[in-house]
């Protein structure tokens, strides 16, 4: 790794010193000017996000609770000891676990050619298994949650094909997303409640392609729990069309995923502490958890790289600011959040007030905007006479908004939320499936992402909110 | 294919019959959101523009005079007319016929353990080859052209290496790109001035592997002709370490590549006649020949694809605007612009006034932005009143700028530069190398790219300029 020049750190020191001069009035967004250069050569330079993401993907799928989320707490340790940050540890965090198990077969049994389609599915986070023999019933499609309760009785017995596609006509993939996810997460309780046998949903993705795509489900309490699995879409498009010809369509399912108890896990952190505000804190983390197809690189692997890299190229650089700049790998987002519960309720809170929760969790992709103050137009207005400092780094616009699973608790004690706005066009493509792969990320977008954290991080640990 | 429901259709023609009402005065921006949208639902929902790219990229790499390159015109041509496009035709170009061979090989003879060294070359555009055994001689090693000016002699007899990356601190790829392409667009004749008998050249990408990137060079009139390569990133720096030891090193060099003389080709180009100035025209194009280390799919059956998505969805939707919107597919662009010249220069060109050039050749990314209007900020505030049409797809600024080499012509004789702005930040991994293949292009970013330039060229068909 090549380190900055003398040059660039003597330029820097100037900078600081500038900045420090005004004291107490804030200082000039020029004056950050020199502060984002050095950042920016630095970081673009080595692009090292991507090395740490590669340190982070290699220890593997990193289900919460798994073997493999331990080694990643271990390894995210140790890599904040190497780049140097202060007060590095891990905070305990009690998590579910879940296990996927070994089976995950599905086939349509009757067909009118009376030949077996076998179809890709995977077991949806937080199933049930099925009887080890599998379980073989007829199907039903449908399209909204809205439809099962219309069918009621109807689906008793059966097997309820959830099968509304995202909407691919929405430029925004996120809301297309959002616009579909109800049936993954509410669909198994929805069906049951009516007595149907299990669920399959449509993968949640814009490709037809026969990678099933995984995510949490929540069992509604008091409604029997039942199996639910993710279907790929090709598969779901082919059974679609199997029930479209009007004959009784029967799919065999097995699944022998199955919650496991608790476990012992952690998140991470470090920090750089503030010189003369240290218990007010400027945050900035991803999730160290990941689903179990693949290592999870865009989600959220690169939220983690790129937290990461943004405390340590500031680190690098020699900056120390006013305020605590602290970078938290939480654990257990992908089944709802306990790692940010834990951080926030931890009894080493007491005294530190998070003046800013930033989380990255939209994938390793190029910057197009930034996202501040949740609904607050007055936050907003703190951040926006910094606009050109971060324009060249793909940020063309600076929005409200910002949030996340990780933070929600933070903010809901006053922290502002912010977050780096991606490109997420090819997001949905990889997402809780098999491709979301180390070579899926582009080391060049995700070093970027690092760049807008930390030139957002060190202003505001500056300037504070 | 779906074809666009007759919902839609209705809902246009009463859009279509709002905007008309306005007879002379420019219609207001709300009254082009319903078009817009027309335009979105059927781009994003069929992601056609991804499919043309695979019919021209089926044609082969499509080197200036190849057969390969005589295919893709007849594939465009037929294209367009399955496409319902008016007045489809070829225009003949007269292009020069310059062949790789069959030969491109270089190693390092000399090393300090005797050992050697294979380097992974290309051969730029419009090189000569070596003798048919090959030439060997001592490597000097440099960073600009500048520095073989000031060693005159030194280098007579050698091979002249340039190793000056591409500034990866840069946020602009490229920029980065142009202040590196000087050594190869006239390392060549800067080197064979001074008496060097072949040159090696850096590929001109930030990444760090084995895949050279070639791309044309210019002899300077009245100087030798000496071979000229590319060589590989992860080589360069091999062979660069190798002088650095302080030995002599000599390589080996063998080129089969060499000029044919002339080939008859041409460009490809329909439209959407206008209803009442169909001599004021809207240009949008690619260009259809590429490199031939790989079937061009980003250089730039990219643009081609989405020129033509664009028209066709115009097309698809019913809309015959004011006047007309030409796609021009143009041979040549890699060698330097016959085709653009040869179109601009046509008979048939007489009593057409081109309002409009809009050149498609970044790479088929997700937009960014728009570039419009060159240097003329009057130009641009025609455009400006519709940015919030554009924002949903990705234009988050519209700034001055477009044009390009196969609409230079054009421009010079009056007509308004566009293009469409995009991610660029991977495009160097792939540009001019065995890697710029179909799979590296996203369908739904193409498509976005496709629905911009529709949008655009209709809103300027009606209203003009």
């Amino acid at each position: 790794m090549r380190r900055p020049s003398v040059l660039t750190l003597c330029v820097l020191a100037l900078a600081v010193l500038a900045i420090r001069t005004g004291a107490d009035q804030p200082a000039k967004p020029e004056e950050y000017g020199r502060i984002f250069e050095g950042i920016r050569e630095a970081g673009l330079t080595r692009e090292r996000a991507f090395a740490l993401l590669e340190r982070i993907a290699s220890a593997g799928p990193r289900l919460t609770g798994s073997p493999q989320a331990a080694a990643a707490v271990e390894i995210s340790r140790k890599l904040m000891e190497e780049l140097g940050l202060d007060r590095v540890h891990t905070e305990a965090v009690e998590v579910g676990r879940w296990v996927r198990g070994r089976v995950a077969a599905a086939e349509v049994v009757a067909t009118s050619s009376g030949t077996a389609v076998p179809l890709a599915v995977c077991a949806l986070g937080g199933s049930v298994g099925t009887p080890i023999a599998g379980l073989t019933a007829p199907v039903v499609e449908v399209r909204s949650l809205d439809r099962v309760a219309a069918l009621g009785p109807a689906v008793r017995g059966k097997i309820v094909f959830f099968n509304r596609p995202m909407d691919r006509r929405n430029t925004d993939p996120f809301a297309a997303y959002s616009g579909a996810a109800d049936q993954r997460v509410g669909g198994a309780s929805a069906a049951a409640r009516h007595g149907a046998v299990a669920v399959l949903v449509r993968s949640l993705t814009f490709r037809e392609d026969r990678n099933p795509h995984t995510g949490v489900l929540r069992y509604e309490p008091g409604v029997p729990r039942i199996p639910a699995a993710a279907i790929s879409t090709a598969d779901a498009d082919r059974l679609s069309a199997l029930l479209e010809e009007g004959r009784d369509v029967a799919v065999a399912l097995s699944l022998d995923c199955r919650d496991t108890g608790t476990a012992s896990s952690a998140n991470v952190v470090g920090e750089i502490t503030g010189s003369e505000r240290p218990q007010e804190i400027v945050l900035i983390g991803g999730h160290l958890d990941s689903w179990d197809l693949s290592v999870g690189a865009h989600d959220d692997a690169a939220g983690c790289a790129a937290a990461l890299e943004a405390v340590a190229l500031l680190r690098d650089l020699g900056l120390r600011p006013r305020r605590t700049i602290r970078a938290v790998l939480f654990m257990d987002e992908e089944f709802g959040g306990t790692g940010g519960r834990a951080y926030a309720a931890a009894r080493q809170r007491r005294g530190e007030r998070h003046l800013v929760a930033a989380e990255s969790d939209r994938g390793g992709f190029v910057p197009t905007g930034l996202a501040f103050g949740g609904g607050d137009p007055k936050a907003l207005d703190r951040i926006l006479p910094y606009a050109g400092l971060f324009r060249p780094f793909g940020v063309a616009a600076i929005v409200p908004g910002g949030g996340g699973v990780d933070v929600a608790p933070l903010i809901e004690e006053g922290a502002v939320p912010a977050a780096v706005l991606v490109n997420a066009q090819a997001y949905f493509d990889v997402h809780h499936s098999a491709l979301d792969i180390v070579s899926s990320v582009h080391p060049r977008e995700l070093e970027l992402q690092a760049i807008i954290l930390a030139g957002l991080a060190y202003i505001l640990a500056q300037e504070g909110i």
